[in-house]
Order: C-alpha cells, then sequence, then structure tokens
C-alpha cells in the first residue's frame, strides 16, 4: 500500500554502525524520518522499514506492519526465511565504496605476503638480516573463492597489478584476464597452482566450512590464506593443523567463527596468523545511505526493491 | 678503439648478485666472453668491462685498460670520480623490471600502513581485537621524496590505486594526477599534508641526512615514513627521536647506514620500524642483461653507453 507519511525506521545497534550518523544521513536524502534505534522498539507494529546488521535478538515477528528489512552487509547468511514477517522482502545495502574497501584488504594482504613483509616483520623483532631475492608480480598465483560484485572486483584489480590470477565460483564466469573454474572438479584443478588463496564466497549450506582439511591437502605446500568471507567458511582447527604441518605457511582472518575472537584462542599470537578485527569491508552511512534511501521510498510507495536478496540462494 | 675479440668482464662479487647466472645471461647475449669474478683480478690491464655493484676495495685504478664502468644499482653515490680510470666512463644497469619491483615494495609498504596491518600484528600478537574503521585509498596522502624513472613509476601507480599522491623533486617536474612540488619551499609546503612519505632520492651531497629531525617537525603528527633509497638519506638518531616523541608513527627501511644492520642496532624490535634487508629492488641478470651486453657491446666498438652516469650530478 503506497504512502505518503514519513517512514518509520528500526535500526538495530551494531558495534560497527553508528545510528546517530545513519540517522543524519538517511535525514539528508529523505527528510522527515522517524528514526527508532534498537535493540528495543515500543511500538513495533508502526515500522516501516528495519535496517540491520543483525536481527534484534527477539525476532521481528512483533514488526506486524514492516514492509522491508534491509541487511547493512554484503552477507547475509545471519538471516533465515522464517526470521522475516510473511512475505516481508529483504534487501542489502550496497555501498558503492565497498568494493574499494574489498579491493584494498586484498592488496593489503596480497602484497604483504608476496614481498615477504610477514616474514621480515618477524626478522625485525628478531634482529635478522637476511636477503631474499622477490618475485615479479606474474610470478605470484592468486585464486578467488568467489567472484560475485566483489570477488570479481579483486580478481580484476589483481590482474591489474600484473598477478597471475585465477577464480572459483559455483557457476560459470567469465572475467577479463582471469582463468576461472566452476563447480567441485574447477575448483580440485584450480587449487594446487595457487600461492594464495582469498575467499569471499557467501556462506551458504554448501559453503559453510569448504575451508577445511580436504581443500589445504589439495593447496600447494606453503600457501598462505586470505579470509575475507564469513568465519564459519572456515574450520578453524583444521587451518590450526595444516598451520602447524607447513601445508599452509600463513593465514590472514578478517573473520572467525566467534566475533570477537576469544582471548584464549590458539590464532591470537600464532606466528602464522594475522587476524583483523572485521575490517575488510564495512557498509558506511556517508556512501550507502543514497541506495538504502531509495529503497526505503520504494517500500513506502509498495515497489519493488532494489538488491533484493534469494533466501533460498544465500546471496 | 674498436674490437672484434671476446671481451673480458671483471665481475666484483656482492652478497645479493650471483657472479655465475650473470656470467650465463651474459654469455646468452654476447656468445663467446672471459669473464672473471673479483673481489682479485689476476691481469687487470686486460679487462674491458668492470661489472660492479660496489668497486673492489683494491680500488680500479690497475685496470688500465678500461673502456666501461657498469653500476649494478640504480643508485651510484658508491663511486666518485676520482675512484674511476681517468676517461672511463661509467653507466647505470637498466633493469626493466626494476620499476615493477619498486612499485610492489612502495605498495607492500603503503597497503600495510593505509589499511593498519602494522597495528593488526601487535594486535595479533597481544590478543587484542579493536574494530577500527577503515580510510578510503583517497583519503590517504602519499608525498614522493624524488621523480625520476621509479619515483613516477612508483607516483602514477599509486594514483591509479585512487590514493592521493604528491611529489616533490629538485627541478619542477609534472606527472598526470600528482601535485608536484620542487626546491626547498616545495618540500616545506608539501610535507605538513602527507600521510605517508616515500624516499627514492637519488644520493647526493644535498640529499644526505634529508630525512631529519628538520624534515620531520614539518611533517603531520604520526606521518609513517618509508626509506627505499640510500640509508645515508635518513640521520638514524632523527628517526629514534621522531618515533619517541610520536611525531613519525612508524617507518619501513629497506636501507640503513650500515648492512646488514648492525645486531645491537636499536631499529630491532622497535615497535615502529620495520626492516626489510634491502630487497625493494635489485638488479636482475635475467632481465638486465640485454640492455647490459649492448653496453659491452658499444665499449668494445668504442662507442658513447647508454644510461651513462654524470657523476657532478650525482645520477
Amino acid at each position: 500500500m503506497p504512502s505518503t507519511r514519513a517512514p518509520h525506521i528500526f535500526f538495530n545497534s551494531s558495534p560497527v554502525n553508528s545510528p546517530e550518523v545513519w540517522r543524519a544521513a538517511l535525514t539528508r536524502q529523505l527528510g522527515d524520518l522517524r528514526f527508532t534505534v534498537g535493540p528495543d522498539c515500543a511500538d513495533p507494529d508502526t515500522v516501516d522499514v528495519a535496517l540491520v546488521l543483525r536481527p534484534p535478538p527477539q525476532g521481528l515477528a512483533a514488526f506486524a506492519q514492516l514492509r522491508a528489512v534491509i541487511a547493512l552487509s554484503a552477507g547475509v547468511n545471519q538471516f533465515s526465511a522464517d526470521m522475516l514477517p510473511a512475505g516481508v522482502p529483504l534487501s542489502r545495502a550496497v555501498d558503492p565504496s565497498l568494493a574499494e574497501h574489498m579491493v584494498s584488504y586484498a592488496k593489503a594482504a596480497v602484497y604483504r605476503y608476496h614481498r615477504r613483509f610477514d616474514l621480515f616483520e618477524r626478522q625485525s623483532r628478531a634482529g635478522v638480516w637476511r636477503f631474499e631475492a622477490a618475485k615479479l608480480n606474474r610470478e605470484t598465483t592468486i585464486g578467488l573463492l568467489g567472484l560475485g560484485e566483489l570477488g570479481s572486483a579483486i580478481a580484476l584489480a589483481l590482474v591489474a597489478d600484473g598477478f597471475s590470477v585465477e577464480g572459483w565460483s559455483r557457476s560459470p564466469r567469465t572475467l577479463d584476464g582471469v582463468r576461472t573454474h566452476a563447480g567441485d572438479a574447477g575448483l580440485q584443478a584450480m587449487l594446487p597452482r595457487m600461492d594464495l588463496l582469498i575467499n569471499v564466497l557467501p556462506l551458504t549450506e554448501a559453503t559453510t566450512g569448504i575451508l577445511s582439511s580436504a581443500l589445504f591437502a589439495r593447496c600447494r605446500e606453503g600457501a598462505c590464506i586470505v579470509n575475507m568471507g564469513r568465519g564459519r567458511h572456515l574450520v578453524e582447527d583444521d587451518l590450526l593443523s595444516a598451520l602447524a604441518s607447513g601445508r599452509i605457511a600463513a593465514a590472514t582472518l578478517d573473520v572467525t567463527q566467534v566475533e570477537p575472537l576469544p582471548a584464549d584462542h590458539a590464532f591470537w599470537g600464532h606466528p602464522g596468523v594475522l587476524i583483523t578485527p572485521h575490517v575488510a569491508g564495512i557498509i558506511q552511512p556517508e556512501s550507502a545511505a543514497q541506495q538504502v534511501a531509495e529503497n526505503i521510498r520504494r517500500a513506502m510507495r509498495g515497489e519493488a526493491l532494489l538488491n533484493r536478496v534469494d533466501l533460498a540462494k544465500g546471496y
């Protein structure tokens, strides 16, 4: 049902998103609006749109007049169909800067290994000066797991920098300058050549635990892993074993099974593991507000949303 | 005097260059040649061309028939005019891959600071998870000291990645997308805006010790320094003071006053200093042999050399 009154937006708090910055950015786009900051909401049945990184603990069932849920993340595995009131669409906030953030994070991880800065960091602490000849970019082969919007942007940026880049996705994709693979056989064929694997897959039933002993066993001895996807893509004990055996030389993990990573976790202080506190890509209000506001307008007018998520596929 | 006999090449050993790989690469280019590996040479007066990273300890005076000296480095501060037999030209070996190596090293250093991987390394060791919002590339301003062949390549590569890039050189230069400055006033004007300074200047009388307290005092509080030039560009005690005061947040040093860096040096183990063992750019025989061979041919024919160095200017 179309509506011209000011939208009532429910915003669930999260440690990485400031409600005040979102409120200001959306007010600039939409003018008058009502903005309730969760997790609590006194009158859930007046809320039009829920804007959430994660659904509130009490769920969304009480939000009886909800027109849309907008996820403040590129991955939407935190949602399931039974979490949404019947018939309410889920869409993703799209931040044009997100791909730029992901590309820059990927480059930080790639160049660190490619130019052996991880080794030189340890040697700097230990007082060791040992010359080591550098490889040219084309001598390092990088495999992308996931060739969606973000994976493709990373793959193309690394190709532009002269790296040898291959990529894998569930269904076949083509990408200029990237040797692409699909399906399970494609993954098995690609893995043995990779010096470095970057995971940016969506988290689905099929991809949960994909970074496991079985996958590491197909990798080149001494390969490096970069997980920019979700914590549950990685079987953490399998990585510890692969690091211990030397099969995997090092890993950069932006996501972990439990975040923040618990204080007693074996990843902390591990010489082969770099933990970054989920900083690779965050949806920022400054650059995402325009698309979010457009979806709020569409929801108020009863129109189809942009960037709607198919929860059966998981993205 | 032109000559058609096989050239006699004197090659001075260094820790970073393999004489055998150079001998093989030059033999592929020139066919028959005599190749003496230094530092000693039994019959110096039969040597046609000296191929050296650094001159041998006994100097080159005994090389009475020398036609050319070829430096195996981009910087030539290890040579002075009185080191060369009168009238013998000095030229630089040019490696088309050198700029690629320098660009990739610069990106490793830049992205490490830009994405706070230096902080996350320390936090990974200490078991600290603390979210920190990332900056977009354009929000980081990088200043190049030196806009020669290598400095320009680095500046343009960083512009292509979306960083804000400025550059300084002795005489005015223009470079697409780079805000350039020249002379002392230009340097003073540029410094306060830089988040990160990369030094790739040639080492001359004017640039020795340029990275000093006076320069750091003009820098933005918390700026980072990357020295890819020569160790003597940096006043090492001044850097330690600037790190202690917080004026400079961190430094990546590929070169030091004494190399290898002495075991008791304060840079080892310093939390703000990353030492890399002079790996940013090395002239590699595989990619440089063609140009070196051409200069050996020219020397044998008594022709002018390519990439001749003007020792009065220092490059």
